[in-house]
């Protein structure tokens, strides 16, 4: 399997969708010029990160965000993913990630499905679930390089979830997300490193640019790293771009190397999905 | 609930057991003297580590060394756990973790339930089912400062384990340990932070001392975790004592604050302990 190029673009999200947009296309462009088959954007990366906004900047999945992503993956032949505020028909608003082909069809969805609901004494406090619902579900999707697995920042503090996308095959997990300054320079890399390590798979974490001027303070530091625990790329907390090289056959070779995956004892714990009709 | 003072004991395994227990028991001393009311040994703190040692150092549940923890944890009024290589009736020999409480009864026996089986290219090669036989549990035990989940280096590699011992109320994870010159500069400190942040609970790795001349090297770098994944403490790769407070408090405080049980998906995910009858 051949070796893909993989694009986070950690951008400075804008007040208007359209400037967020254009500014995204712009790295986008610059992905695929470097030669990227797929490029990550930030969570809302369409959307300055507050509760309240939420449901002013959602759209439904038909609207002007997702058309642009879709023309985008089309234009400059790569997978584009990242996450926006979703509108239901219901007038339900999501933290969703898209991932559109090369060939503008979607390729993935996934609604966040943990909420971030937190109140550090001396730190972060931020309700999500004040404006958002919840997804309910555990999102993988087949490319030329493997299986990849997308969820949405919080949703990665959980380890059930991201063994449940190794469990189907992948081999990279893609997390639009947006950690801040409590808890980024805290958990960030070791989360990034710890879920690596324990799935044998590449972590890719695509984080908006920081600009400490704005209500919730974006700890930036895309990175990606290997199914070894390897950090492959790292940004500050600018705006930019960082390409990774991701070899689908690194995990196996780990995964042949440690075999984390035999060794674990099903005899002793279980861990599954809840199949749910209708989903 | 007051404060633990929690003790690591890095020490240097000896070629014969009553020289390891001697060793460890000046070591325990001085845990003790510094008001240390929980000492934890490396892994096979009384056994070289190699896999033919095993079965040749092994001893049964009623032997010396068993015996000699009963009695320094009597003597010194604490917690004593680490683990050795336990003989059973049938010839099966295991990698067992006991704790002892400062009453001399025994508090908790742990099988390494995950035989360390690896052969990483130009690293680490180890093949501990040569001669080991697997545990089948989740273990715990109270104290009076909560309960301590307990489980032996390997174990420690499989988060589905240590979540499984912070569902039955740990606020401790105490892991007799011995990664190696591959596994412990790639794995060892993020392991132990991750499974800290995750579960919110702190987090405690005691390793023997890094012999280079021995035919498997100790990374040594005995550890401890807050509940929000702070180091603590943590050794060089020389024998030597760590002392820690463990304010059990603190893992409520950080529960409180970033309610990461409350916030996990059961509706999409369970993980569940296989009850067998007779366990």
């Amino acid at each position: 399997m051949s070796v893909l190029k993989a694009a986070l673009l950690q951008m400075e999200v804008q007040k208007e969708i359209p400037d967020s947009l254009a500014r995204a296309e712009g790295m986008v462009r610059q992905a695929a010029e470097a030669g990227a088959k797929l490029a990550l954007l930030p969570e809302m990366f369409c959307c300055p990160y507050q509760t309240q906004n939420f449901p002013v900047y959602a759209q439904p999945q038909d609207g002007e965000v997702c058309r642009a992503l879709s023309r985008m993956a089309k234009d400059h032949g790569l997978y584009l993913g990242g996450s926006m505020p979703e509108s239901d028909q219901e007038g339900r608003v999501y933290n969703t990630a898209y991932v559109f082909a090369p060939d503008g069809s979607l390729a993935a969805k996934h609604r966040k499905a943990h909420l971030f609901d937190v109140a550090v004494e001396g730190g972060i406090s931020f309700r999500e679930s004040d404006t958002l619902s919840p997804g309910d579900g555990v999102t993988t999707f087949s490319t030329p390089w493997g299986v990849m697995g997308l969820c949405v920042c919080f949703d990665f503090r959980f380890p059930e979830l991201v063994r449940l996308m190794a469990d189907r095959g992948a081999v990279a997990i893609l997390v639009p997300a947006a950690f801040n300054m409590t808890t980024g320079p805290a958990h960030w890399e070791v989360l990034f490193r710890a879920r690596a390590i324990d799935n044998q798979l590449f972590t890719l974490g695509a984080a908006p640019a920081r600009d400490p001027g704005s209500g919730y303070t974006s700890y930036g530091n895309s990175m990606a790293v290997s199914p070894w625990g390897e950090v492959l790329g790292r940004l500050d907390e600018r705006e930019g771009l960082l390409l990774v090289d991701i070899d689908p056959g690194e995990t196996g070779k780990v995964r042949r190397e440690m075999p984390l995956h035999f060794g674990r004892r099903d005899d002793i714990y279980t861990l599954r999905e809840v199949e749910r009709p209708g989903r």
